[in-house]
């Protein structure tokens, strides 16, 4: 086997973590005692980080990257002769954060072991580095030091603070610590806190690493050697919770039986086996066991509350906009724990969009390629749109009005005319609140926001649909309404919209139900089965009246699944007591409203409904 | 918190597997030297086996029942001062697994250390204990010795073999390597082999205790300390991997910050921790780290093949009837890895039923009295039948002609009269292989069983329809049509029927298509959507014609999604090139065969396809 090949089997996303030069470092030291959140004091503090790009004269370009677990402040190269960071593929000159439109910092954090103060550091107050002397810390006191850091550099107010994973709770917390610091925030890969599966892991590692008999109570500094058995093997469980079993299997099953030489004591028998052993092996050389325990238990210990009120008091703070994303086969940070952040921000009407990108790359995929257009795209138009409005805030401008919108591209106004959509329109008074369920690339919104509109969510299940939602600067959700609406409380929103997607609907009855619990008034539109020509299909060609007007969409493979008339709905809603505010009928052929016999003469319908 | 409380949270699975007297064990020793697969030898081999119940005159009754890594020969209690044993709640005179009918062997297994020749074994030709002298040992190995023992206990055929996890990695093994001893086999939770997650984690496990200072290269026998530390930890990723997300969630989340008591070294700062320090102490107490070093090896080393072709030409072998169990939130052993056991026993045209349980429970569900009426259900009615045919093998009848169906209780008889089921199986020619898609609960093909038909498989997805097909002794495997036919290989039967369900599929070409593939013919009956009734419905009233007939089930809430009138269906096979050899047309309301017009006349149609 070739080094290339093994040098690629070895690989993962930790590689370009490994071996950074902090050659372009920065470093200050505050030599003021830190009160950390636990009542001891750190007696000074020294922040390691590197910066990118050029802080603009209104010093509102600066973006936040928070690193993970593993990470350090070399989050990219700096330039050709420079190592590669460890999210190069996203950050840097024409990237997706782009450093020459955007200043970006990236420190090491509190408690690492990368530059920053952590228990490998020397103690001032004894001579002799921290161990386990280190007080105990949080993520609030990361997030305390990388303010301190904003504020030396001068910056009052970040346009966004951006991480994964680790990073991704320190978003969290700085939205909620400093929520007038804050523009935009970017969490990937989070959860509220960790699940118990998650925390079970964190806690057999660390018992690994303090059962290993070199770990000396956390003072092996000076002893030759550390527990770096415990550490490795801490490291192998790690990396079997970045990856997916899916990732695992592709990795790794075609050569199962095939070890690798490695100068290890563990186990190689396998190819899984020789990978978990270099894995391990490798990150003794480059992390301290001690900054491990106190990274992990940061993690561990993190909680935004365990019920929604908790978590509804604490994010009601924040001041920014939102996009919150997750990776469907994460099972470190699972989506659903993303959703419930999600969950908790629309309790609070913020603006958030979210999407759970479908991949099988596990926890990790927030470092890889394999998704990149998605989410570096989606971080992309976010940053693009947030830039915007951010510098329209700081010229005290009112909220909206430079939106992103007014300002999007050409091709995006090309909105083909919809005749129903200008019925709905015209239905929804200014101010609205408006939910758009199936909002598709966010054509109705666009053009409630070029109306002024400005309380607007999406709903949709396609990811590159919420990609042009977010181009748009439209705050879009990804979900499946077929599971209901069990984001929103009861009456959020003045209007929730269906619009041509009743037909397409499995759970026709919840989701009515849903609607009209979260929204004051319902908006339906769909095709009419009672349709003249419809009718004229089965019974004169005895042929199934073809709905869906899309070419090629016919019985067999339509997404349409409900077959309805106007009247059968109006039936539908007496029996379930829904009043029937207002009712529309259109032929499109005609691009005419109906208004004699509507059940036979239209083709489509809006009804606007509330519950009794 | 009370002594109460604190048992119940840190009861498990495997609680009570953990304090079993061996009281009523038996022992029988071997002096012959045994041969292994790997070349070795050992020079003699005791096992310890426990019995339940009376081995009948003819011996006809015996079941074998493996053990999983931790347990041992107790499955469960002898009398009313025994200890329970490690599946209580199925094992015992009138429980599913009947020990007033059947009789019950337990061995300890090969490699294990609760009295079973094992690496604590002393080696006859030292003196010494054998440690990692032992040699490293496979499934095969297990299994012979099991055969030495059902032997000796004069035994010619099994009834059954029954096991979950590492035990059901042994029926796969008895079914191949002894095919003409088993009548039934009941694997529950297996796999082919581990996925490179699960392989992963046992790795990790095994590093943990091989690098304990303590473990002096296997030797410790005489240390007075053993690797308890590793070997703890090795327990603790166990039990993670055992239970699910869902179930640790449920069991710790609610006092997550609430450490117990323990006299430990490792951390039990949240709840979760102190389980697993606690889960972790207690196990070291009653297990040898050398043989869970061997058995873990032995699940890490089985290998049904890689490829599918391998995995056929291994289970071809086999000559019983198969019930394989799989639980939906076991990661450990997932449900798609029972799935392709079942789709190579189904390519060699074995009987095999199979059920994916809904269970949150993980791995140690089949341990677990949350889904006993299910998984328990199935194993009582499949041996039932399976009892039924092995007396009858026994006394060379010829296969089936004593089957269960003639003897199934009356009320199974009630089927209501569908007339299209009489069309359909007045198609049919004897001996014809039938797959029967979305069969519920085996109507159909119980007719067609009475009628003399041998070789019927059913489709469901519907556990309770499982069930009732298990009981009436028809072979049904549980699979979503909707996912198509992967299972089955080309042509491999002569007719793939879909009865009254073709309305009600999303991908209606994937599944004709597939169809066509697996079956030489194809028989589709369709409710037809140009009946004059329907087409009145919709003419005259302006409303959805009601195709689906049962009470309240209206456009919005019917499974019924595809509308398609037989014209459509006739054209749909003329675009595709499909043949239609017959075409019945009923109108089920008079009960009668259509002659005339069936696009207007018949409310049902029933059609025989081939491809051209």
């Amino acid at each position: 086997m070739s080094d290339n090949i093994s040098n690629d089997f070895f690989s993962s996303s930790d590689s370009v973590r490994s071996a950074h030069s902090l050659n372009h470092a920065q470093k200050v030291t505050f030599s003021e005692p830190l009160l950390l959140q636990n009542g001891s004091e750190l007696p000074n503090v020294t922040i390691v980080y590197e910066t990118y790009g050029t802080l603009n004269e209104n010093k509102d370009n600066a973006i936040l990257i928070c690193h993970a677990l593993s990470g350090d402040s070399h989050v990219a190269s700096h330039d050709e002769d420079d190592d590669p960071g460890w999210w190069e593929i996203l950050v840097g000159p024409d990237k997706m954060i782009d450093t020459n439109k955007y200043f970006v910092i990236c420190p090491n954090v509190l408690g690492g072991c990368r530059g920053t103060t952590g228990p490998d550091s020397i103690n001032p107050m004894t001579g002799q580095r921290y161990g386990m002397d280190f007080p105990s810390i949080t993520i609030a006191d990361i997030v305390e030091v990388q303010y301190l850091l904003i504020r030396h550099l001068g910056i009052e107010r970040l346009l966004a603070v951006i991480g994964g994973s680790l990073g991704g709770l320190m978003v969290l917390d700085w939205t909620t610590r400093f929520p007038d610091r804050v523009s935009n925030a970017v969490a990937i890969a989070v959860a509220p806190r960790l699940t118990s599966q998650s925390l079970a892991f964190d806690i057999v590692a660390r018992n690994a690493i303090q059962s290993d008999p070199h770990f000396y109570g956390g003072q092996y500094y000076d002893k030759g050697t550390g527990p770096s058995t415990g550490l490795a093997i801490a490291r192998m469980l790690g990396h079997i919770t970045y990856l997916s079993r899916e990732s695992m299997t592709r990795k790794f099953d075609a050569t199962r039986n095939v070890g690798r030489q490695l100068d290890t004591s563990f186990e190689t028998k396998f190819s899984v086996g020789s990978y978990l052993a270099h894995q391990g092996n490798k990150f003794v050389e480059r992390f301290d066991a001690n900054s491990y325990l106190t990274l992990s238990m940061v993690i561990d210990t993190f909680d935004l509350g365990e019920t929604q009120e908790e978590r509804i008091q604490l994010l009601r703070k924040s001041m920014c906009r939102w996009l919150i994303i997750s990776f469907s086969s994460d099972w470190l940070f699972p989506p659903f724990q993303a959703q419930e952040i999600v969950r908790t921000l629309i309790a609070v009407d913020k603006r958030v969009s979210y999407c759970n990108i479908e991949s099988d790359c596990g926890h990790d995929a927030f470092l890889l390629e394999n998704n990149l257009p998605l989410y570096g795209g989606l971080i992309q138009a976010f940053l693009k749109n947030g830039y915007e409005e951010h510098v329209a805030r700081a010229q005290f401008e009112p909220m909206g009005g430079l939106s992103g919108n007014q300002r999007a591209p050409a091709h995006l106004h090309g909105t083909k005319h919809r005749i129903d959509y200008d019925g709905i329109i015209d239905l929804i008074p200014p101010q609205a609140k408006i939910l758009d369920l199936g909002c598709g690339k966010g054509d109705l919104l666009y053009q409630l926001k070029q109306r002024g509109h400005s309380h607007l969510v999406g709903m949709e299940i396609e990811e590159q649909l919420i990609l042009k939602c977010v181009h748009r600067g439209l705050d879009v959700l990804h979900s499946d309404i077929n599971k209901g609406l069990k984001d929103f409380a009861d009456k959020q929103f003045d209007f929730v919209i269906l619009s041509k997607t009743l037909q397409t609907v499995r759970n026709v009855e919840l989701i009515l139900e849903e609607m009209l619990r979260v929204g004051t008034r319902v908006i339906v539109s769909f095709p009419n089965l009672g349709y003249y020509r419809f009718r004229a299909e089965l019974n004169e060609s005895g042929r199934a009246p073809r709905i869906d007007p899309r070419p090629g969409r016919l019985w067999y493979n339509t997404n349409d699944v409900r077959f309805l008339t106007l009247t059968d709905f109006e039936q539908f809603c007496h029996e379930k007591g829904y009043r029937i505010h207002r009712q529309i009928a259109f032929d499109t052929e005609l691009d005419a409203v109906v208004e004699s016999n509507p059940n036979l003469n239209a083709d489509v319908a809006i009804v606007v409904l509330s519950r009794e």
